[in-house]
């Protein structure tokens, strides 16, 4: 009946035949007379996600977690993980062949300085690393009198015999009506913005950037509607578009080429070489563009200035027609979730459900609504100890039943045309532990602060972050990651620059669509996160008041559990923002229902609370 | 009856000489074949105050505010201030000679790079700038193919012809009653974070380390014990000490021989040539090493490594002994500040009272406790509109009479031997108005969620900086400072590292003391600041917690005026953390008060609070 289509629970610790592909590696090591190759996890977008054809670190290692680093030697192999794969890489990778080192505690530049001697010859691709990130390699090797060597094609691709062609997925137009500007004035705007910078020209590595910028969607890696590919926008002028014509049906290329000269990947590198030629000064995004980009600008006599690519806050700040399709997706996708909750609440006492079930329903649900495109990540759905594995995925192999009395959290989203949704709700099979109903109080009054949050225009989510934490600190707990992240349209789930965070520097902006998702975990008992997406508005104005003020409007419409509740510990002002907030989904995502799945709705957005 | 010995009010605004002294200055630069000179507002060693014999930018230009550079070029002169000067600056330089630039939209650096030119060769002694700061400055003359020629000795002191000599305030060794760490031990630890950070020597470039380091107290500068001195510490061997033996009578120079060689300072810089010269590496402090100290070291191939002095954090962190101190400086200071506000409230209704009368009235009540060292910086005294000046300084010219139906702002300090205070009270005349009671109590619920505040080990004050805004925040107001800065003992009134405010990312230690100051200011009409020391604590520890948790202990002992809050914005336990508060004043400092002024602090304690 439930069926996934966009998540595989396939397990992945069938173990890479490293042996004989280290071998090969080696050997093309000693004849290029290199002592060294570096493997990152990134392709040369540094793309959250990364296509097949460039998972060389999974390939090489057998490590399939969404950060790492090898570096081969001769006689050494080190796979770099932080703590959250330290486990899954050592299960991975064949600890005969390589041995693993802690990715933050001693990161690979470290490591190198403290282990090479001047003899050594280290070669990187530097379209896999950005100019910080090379720099602080070459940094690293010259302080051992070692040498640090661009070399281009990777020395993995000469040897991966089986590699996988890079994705051709068709890449389609944004309509006007979800994208709200268009491609013309956005790229005035863009230019605007270049002008500001003093730069001659910007060059868009970030694939995300593209996709906003010309007002097109692709199909090139999972989840994220993202079409690879480099654009190049001159101060004055024709941008141009770097981009397989493969993906090109003939009316979208026919009206890219109004916008833009549209050009084959191939010819992207020589674009580069050609204004370092005619010294020009190219801004690169410090956050995704690769070495080779400034080794190419650089090479040539131009300059190349770096700094965040303003394309990234244009993007942020959504526009009226994104904010009313945002707010229209997750009608959609509330009354979605609604039907989800309501199945698990008659099915899971049954005490036969397992995780994978509850990923089958939801995405079915969702493709229900006729107009999913995608989930937009795969489904974090853990029962009991798994949900405090903050970043579970659920496999055939670890799939686990939902048993009575444990909790169950379930973080999903999914991608609409007019919208990106990512929610998270922890519910309970049978009663829940005081314990549980505690820590859900206080992970509440968390997200219940930020939701209610007003602040002055240019409050950065560094100075929201701790709202969030309080109730936890006074207990003696906390989580340990951000409160929240900004979210894409139609986009990334994961988007910047601003997120709610220790280290959140960025101003939160009217416009921004970003989570609200304090957590708990209890390590091999439970976890409970309760997220919501949150818009930046204006607030009203308050009489007196000197400071323009904003605050957040929560987008996400779901319930959440009553009866995880101790009422004792909400203040009467947190009582009445649920209760507001409860009404609100009702009176929102009823329309949008049968009547059974309604009446369900109307009784759990009402029913008693825990007890204390 | 009442006298100020530690705080002048006299008025600065006579002009300097300026027209003969740039004249002198420009015959000087062309003699070089120099075209610009840079004048900071700094000593050797980045004073927070600068003695008399370096305050060359207040020589020059006549601006006598805590923070200025001046850019001398043949044909003009530039002065640049930040926002809190601009309007001293102008009243006090002459216009006609120096245009004023903002010091934070257009820096020096930003200045130089965008009005040089490649014949330009800018000079500057490079003894009044950080390394940093030297190397900013060179790269923005770079950047116009401009020179910038470090010159000593100091091109004004060639000109500046009834120089004050140095200062030479005799040194006091620091009571280990007081200290509660030998100079022995202290340099056994400094020796060992040196070992940790591989480096063969620690340069001491600030005297608060010093002092610190060697429990020794000076009085070179005003109103902080400071020895103006540097010392070497190699990770092994005996320190050497540079002071001006003038300094030191018998019994200090002996006890200091057990610790260390005492040098005279003009053997300072060679002994910084000789590790240079065999190959060191040399720690300094980045953010009170002067770039000379860098030259010398590299200049004879030596290494450098700059980065956080490992003295501060010793330094910030109180030992049991100085912890009690505190304690008892705050009750002895406690019971000045009572007897001051209970003079305030007989003698401000008469409506003569005027701000110096106030601060003179403080003074003498902290005179008599019979320890007063010092005051620890000018008492900032603002009636009615001044106390909206964040950094107002009473003069014979501003003084203000303290009218009915005003807030009088009055922050404070004193130097014991066992302790540093800073308080700040607010406090009414007359019936004051329904506004300045709401701005009062949100300024009070934010200092309250402060002194509240429980938070895991670790925690960055710029994590709790907002808890202290927020209730602002809710009527569209805020404040333009940090909430808490760092107290030394017996030491500066600021100190780093930790400071809560948006960029304060050093984390909170146990034994650390802080500020807790919300403030609001209506500009021309009033200010309110509620200003406590916290000390920073172990919390209890609550059941089925998981992190080791601290908490504020209020070390400021005084009270809060009753009839400024409006006692419904207060919740319960807000209310009842004042009340236990003031009982805890009331109960601390009537032992040690008269009967009458014993008789006022219960009332003041108790009575009933302001309307709504």
């Amino acid at each position: 009946m439930f069926e996934a289509r966009f998540q595989s629970f396939e397990d992945r610790a069938e173990r890479a035949a490293s042996g004989p592909r280290l071998a090969a590696l080696r050997t093309e090591l000693a004849r290029r007379g290199l002592t060294g190759w570096i493997v990152p996890h990134a392709d040369p977008h540094q793309n959250e996600y990364v296509p097949a054809s460039e998972r060389r670190l999974a390939w090489l290692t057998g490590f399939t977690g969404s950060a790492g680093v090898a570096i081969i030697l001769i006689e050494r192999a080190l796979l770099f993980v932080d703590g959250r794969y330290t486990l899954q890489a050592r299960e991975q990778a064949d600890l005969s062949l390589f041995s693993i080192e802690h990715l933050v505690e001693t990161p690979p530049d470290r490591w190198l300085e403290q282990n090479l001697t001047a003899s050594d010859r280290i070669g990187y691709d530097p379209w896999l690393h950005t100019v910080e990130g090379a720099e602080k390699l070459a940094k690293a090797c010259a302080a051992t009198g070692a040498a640090l060597i661009p070399i281009e094609p990777d020395l993995i691709d000469a040897v991966w015999t089986d590699r996988p062609p890079p994705p051709l997925g068709p890449i389609k137009l944004h309509d006007l009506r979800f994208a709200g500007e268009s491609a013309e004035d956005k790229l005035a705007r863009i230019r605007a913005e270049i002008a500001k910078l003093k730069a001659d020209a910007l060059v868009v590595s970030d694939p995300h950037a593209v996709a906003w910028a010309f007002n097109i969607r692709g199909a090139d890696v999972a989840h994220t509607p993202l079409p690879l590919a480099f654009a190049i926008v001159p101060v004055q002028g024709r941008p141009s578009l770097y981009v397989d014509g493969r993906k090109l049906a003939n009316d979208v290329r026919h009206r890219l080429e109004e916008l833009a000269d549209v050009r084959a990947p191939a010819d992207f590198a020589p674009a580069l070489s050609a204004l370092g030629e005619s010294k020009k000064t190219v801004r690169l995004d410090q956050a995704t563009a690769a070495d080779a980009l400034a080794r190419l600008v650089i090479g040539r006599g131009g300059k190349v200035t770096r700094g965040a690519d303003p394309i990234a806050l244009m993007k942020a700040v959504k526009n009226s027609v994104e904010i009313a399709g945002a707010r229209a997706a997750h009608i959609r996708d509330g009354a979605a979730m609604v039907r989800f909750l309501a199945w698990f609440e008659r099915a899971a006492p049954g005490g036969k459900l397992t995780e994978i079930d509850a990923v089958e329903a939801l995405e079915t649900f969702r493709r229900d609504t006729g107009l999913l495109k995608d989930i937009s990540f795969p489904t974090i759905a853990g029962a009991g100890p798994d949900g405090a594995i903050v970043h579970y995925r659920v496999t055939s192999k670890t799939d686990r039943v939902i048993a009575p009395g444990e909790l169950f959290l379930i973080d999903s989203g999914a991608q609409y045309e007019d919208g990106t949704t990512d929610i998270t709700r922890t519910l309970a099979v049978g009663e829940p532990t005081a314990e549980m109903r505690d820590r859900f109080t206080r992970v509440l009054k968390g997200h219940i602060a930020i939701a209610r949050a007003v602040f002055p225009d240019g409050t950065t989510g560094a100075q929201l972050d701790s709202f969030a934490r309080q109730f936890l600190w006074a207990a003696g707990l906390d989580f340990d990651h951000g409160t929240g992240h900004g979210v894409g349209s139609y986009l990334s789930v994961h988007e910047g620059p601003a997120r709610i965070a220790k280290l959140g520097t960025s101003a939160l902006k009217r416009g921004m669509i970003l989570s609200n998702e304090p957590g708990y975990y209890k390590t091999g008992a439970y976890g409970i996160r309760i997220e919501n997406l949150v818009l930046v508005v204006e607030a009203p104005p308050v009489a007196g008041g000197e400071k323009p003020l904003d605050a957040f409007e929560t987008l996400t419409l779901a319930p959440i559990e009553r009866r995880l509740i101790a009422p004792q510990l909400l203040t009467a002002d947190e009582t009445a923002w649920l209760d507001r907030y409860h009404a609100r989904v009702a009176e929102t995502l009823s329309p949008h229902l049968d009547a059974e799945t309604r009446a369900w709705l109307a009784a759990a957005t009402t029913r008693p609370l825990g007890r204390d």
